[in-house]
Formats: C-alpha cells, structure tokens, sequence
C-alpha cells in the first residue's frame, strides 16, 4: 500500500532532482549539481541527503516518504536481483575517460534504496517518461506507446501490447544505440554509425562546430545553408530510426520529447515526411507527435513510477505539474 | 479445450504446406504450390482444402480437427478484430507489380477460418517460429528470446519478458526493414538501405551476380576475392542489425535459422565478430547460436502455435518432428 507521500528521483550526468508529492500535487522540488568524485555510494547517498532536504521543503519529516520512483541515465546491469547503473557519463571505470574524476565501474543504487524503503522503482529515464505519457499525456488510450527524447543523446521507452518493456536488464529499448549507417563518427558507447552519433543534438552541433544545437537552428532560421544542410540530414536519419523502431515494435503513438524537440516546427514536418515514405504498410497508421508534457515530463516522470493509483483521477484532471513550486537549489 | 488432433499451416510465396498431429507426432504432411490467381479467398479456400487433404492421409476425420496454427507471411493488417494478410509477396494490388497474376489488397485468412474452428492462431512465420523454439529449442529457460531467419528474406520473432510480443497489427518485430545504411539498394518493401535490401540471401546473390547466395558461398570457399568480400559486408551488416536488435529489445537469446545459415561454418564466426563490439555493456552477455531445431522449424512452428499443453513433455522428449512423415506432393 502506498502512502500519502512519495519522492521522485531524476539522476542525469549534470544535475539531480528530487521532488514530494501528495495526493493533490508536488510540495516541494530541490536540485543539486550531480557528485562524481568519492567512491561508488557517493550518487546513492547523495540521492538520499536530498530526499530528507525536499522533506523538509515539503514540509514533511522524510519517513512519512515509503515510495520512490528514481528516473536516471543508464544502462544497467543485474546483479542478482538488483539492478545496478552502468552509465558511461557517471562511471569513469566503464571507459578510463579522464573527463571523469571517478573509476566506479557501476553504482548499486536499486540495492542501496531498497533497503531504505518499502517501495522503490529504479527505471531509465525514457522508461519512466513513457509511464508519464501513458498516464497523463496524449498516449492514454493506447497500448502500443513510444515516448523518444531527441535531446543531447537520445533514448525511448516504450508499451508493447499494454506492457511496458524492459529486457534483461532494463535496458529495453536504448534507441540511440541503433546503427543507421555503414560507417560514420565515432559514439560515447564506443559504436561507429549509430543514431546518437549521427542524428543528436550533440552530433547536430559537432558537425556545425559549435557548442549547441540551438546555433545550429538559429543559423537555420537566418537562413544559412551548411546548417539546413545538416538539419536535414538529422531529421532525415532520425525518421529512418523512428523507422526501426516501428518496424520492430509495430507501434501506435509516438511521443517526442527532449531538447532538440524545441525546434519541433522546422523538424515535425521532416521526420514525417521521411518516416511514412518508409515501407507503408508497416508506417501509414502511426501517430508522430511532439509530447502535450513536453516541458513537465522530467517533473512528473520518476513520481509516476510510483504514484498511488488513487491518485490518477485528481492528477489528470487538475493537471498539478503545471503548478509546481520553483526549484530549490542546494 | 483441445482436442485430439491439431492442424499446422506454412503459408510462403510459392508453396503451402499443412501438417496433422496428435499428442505423439506428426501424422500425415502435404504441399502444394501457392495459388496465386483468382479473388482474395482462393488460398484461405485452398488451405482448407489441403487440411481436409490431410486429415485423410492421417487417416482421421477432418472434422476431429478443432485447432489450426497457421504460420504465414506477413505483414498484417487488422479488420476489426481479425488481422488480413497485406504481403507484398502474395498481394499484386499491394504494389501494382505485374508479376503476381492477381491484385489482391489483402487476404482475409483469419477471419475465414475462425468461422469454421473453434481454436485459430494466425502468425508471422518468425513469430510461429520463436514460439516452437521456446517450446522445444534452446531457448526454452529464457524469457527474453530472438529468432531470427537469415533467408531470401530476413525477419524475426522475439519474447520479451517472457511475452510473445506482437504489436498493434501482430507485425512486431519486422527485422528485415529496419534501415542500417543511410542509402543503399531498394528492398521489396520500398525501402532503401534496410537489412534485408543489404544482407539477405538475395542481396548476396544480387550483389555478386548469380540466381542464389548458394553459389556465393561456393566461390567463397573456392577462394574467389569478391565472394568474400560482399559476404563479410552482409555479414557485418547482419551483425550490426542484430545490435539494433538487441539495443531494442535487450536480449539474452538469438537463435538464427533461415537458409543462408546452411553457411553458418564461414558467417557465425563473422557475426560474432562484428556484434560484440557493439556498445559493449549491452552486447555481451547475449548468446548467438544457431537453432538445434534448424532444418525442422518449418515443420513444428505452425503447430507449436495451437499445440495442448498436456502434449508438450512428451514431444520434448521424443522430438517426434525428426521422425515426420515424408510430404506428399498434391
């Protein structure tokens, strides 16, 4: 039985979030900058410290919180029943990158909260976006559900015959790790071709030469060539992943979200065009659109791992990320 | 319930083959060339006409026949509740191709014979086919299971989290059509540069010149340069969909059949090559084998997908599909 309080967790590379939320909306979201540096049990105990920080915020006293829903990068690994992050921008062990000042090979978050709390859901951030949609985006009538962030790096979660998919390891599905060509710039993952180093905001902006996507797309909109030319060429390979993924999903509802997505007018139109042109049987009766959660999916994304199903009703109709306080910073 | 006896189909571009069993073994098989001319019910009527065929060289009533699994290829389109055949290889009007002597839109097969049994299963052929390898081959202690074919065509049927996954319209997961090179030659489907345009069978023989990959791998093996060339490129490519594949599904267990892995001496060692280098936490815990079942999966896979559960044990361990009789020719 869940309680009247629960925590959601969003790890990323950069920052942690943590909010509280009752039954009528979240109380409290605080955020601190991601610690790389210590051993293995620095990511989970700092999870922790923030969780009784949001309490506060809230203000709860933090064993009133029984649930909690963690959102974060991965992939993952088992180990025995629990899954641990194995994450080549968090675990400087993984790849001997010296742009991490860590070595950890993995971080035993799952074990460490479940023996903090009764009621813990670990899942990969995409994984718990697609949970959000289907419970309070456009995705709610469908059993055949896709939700894809076209961000720094990409990645989906996805409801395949009502069931939301995992895999062995949780894994399911690491889209950005599909090849889409033969040969093509090396990946974070170690891969050479895959859509991540192809299609990305990061890729996007490395072959501009700029730091960021958005220059890109503000060059785009001044009119200038070279950026049109590698919009177009993004655009079109992601289509051509989104593709794949229906190809080996046979999906229903696609939901986009992400950073990239904020120049969803100059894309939607691209992705379509070159998406429904691909074997036509298979994509004429797919839905592409941009998420209705677009801006509130990370908020509410790791507390709809755990929300009580009591609550669903409330949440829906009152719609309380919209209203959420302001970010604390820590 | 089920009954005494079952009925299995194998419905491919040029010949249908039924099969009759009962709880020891296979009874009686027939073949006959796919009727390709006529309306859109000539082979749901054809079909019926080879299980009656067969009954009678089983020496049983038809009408003792209660359950048909019926493997077929794909892909599907759903009518309501009942999923039509729209392949492009059976169905002239799909493409407007002059080769097919009809122009059938569709096929209602499921919905003609759920009016004459009780107990109908209709499925992609790879789909029917990862079924018999959870039953009977290796596969059978893992729930998150790929069976792939490496034929004419390609394609694939997979567990995941222990559930056969099927998709919106049961074309889950159509592997031959995930695109893997940003250009490349045009497949049957429309597309260009997906797998099976680059490495199946076809492509091989397409690509050195000669009627079927056959003769490729003999010149492989008589040590002809070029052979070996365009062998190790599909290969690689077959390797690299795989990944995809598994980044998608996050697998523990693909097992390949198909005809081209008559060749599996020269291509496994190649694919292994090629898949573990791939996003290397992701890959390299999957085992890739070829099927034990490997020249008899035609002959259980349709049968598999209606099989009693009370018949499973002893066909495990008598493996009667090694014991089949002889296909009469009608």
């Amino acid at each position: 039985m869940r309680g009247e309080y629960i925590a959601g967790v969003d790890i990323g590379g950069t920052k942690i979030i943590v909010s509280v939320a009752d039954a009528t909306g979240i109380r409290a979201r605080v955020y601190q900058h991601t610690q790389l540096s210590g051993d293995n049990l620095t990511i989970p105990k700092q999870v922790y410290y923030l969780i009784q920080k949001t309490a506060e915020y809230a203000g709860i006293h933090y064993e009133d919180i029984q649930s909690v829903g963690i959102s974060t990068c991965s992939p993952f690994e088992k180990k025995g029943i629990y899954k641990e992050i194995v994450a080549p921008n968090l675990c400087g062990g993984l790849t001997g990158s010296t742009r991490l000042p860590n070595s950890w090979h993995s971080i035993p978050l799952e074990e460490f909260f479940c023996q903090l709390y009764p009621d813990v859901i670990v899942e990969n951030d995409c994984v718990a976006a697609v949970v959000a949609e289907k419970l309070f985006g456009a995705g709610k009538l469908y059993d055949n559900l896709v939700y894809v962030t076209w961000s720094t790096g990409i990645g989906a979660g996805a409801y395949v015959d009502g069931k939301l998919i995992r895999g062995k390891n949780g894994n399911a599905p690491h889209f950005g790790h599909i090849y889409i060509a033969e040969d093509g710039p090396q990946c974070g993952c170690g891969n050479y071709g895959d859509l991540e180093a192809i299609a990305s905001g990061t890729a996007i902006a490395r072959d501009y030469g700029v730091p960021s996507a958005k220059e890109v797309f503000d060059s785009y909109r001044a009119g200038d060539t070279r950026a049109k030319e590698i919009i177009h060429r993004a655009a079109r390979n992601f289509a051509r992943g989104l593709a794949s993924l229906n190809a080996l999903f046979d999906t229903e509802y696609i939901v986009l979200g992400g950073s990239v997505m904020n120049d969803s007018d100059i894309l939607l139109p691209l992705v379509k065009e070159e998406f429904y042109i691909s074997f036509p049987v298979l994509s004429r009766d797919v839905i592409i659109a941009k998420s209705i959660l677009f801006e509130y999916i990370a908020d509410i994304s790791a507390l709809a791992l755990v929300m009580p199903v009591s609550w669903i009703e409330t949440w829906r109709t009152y719609t309380p990320w919209e209203k959420a306080p302001d970010l604390i910073k820590l």
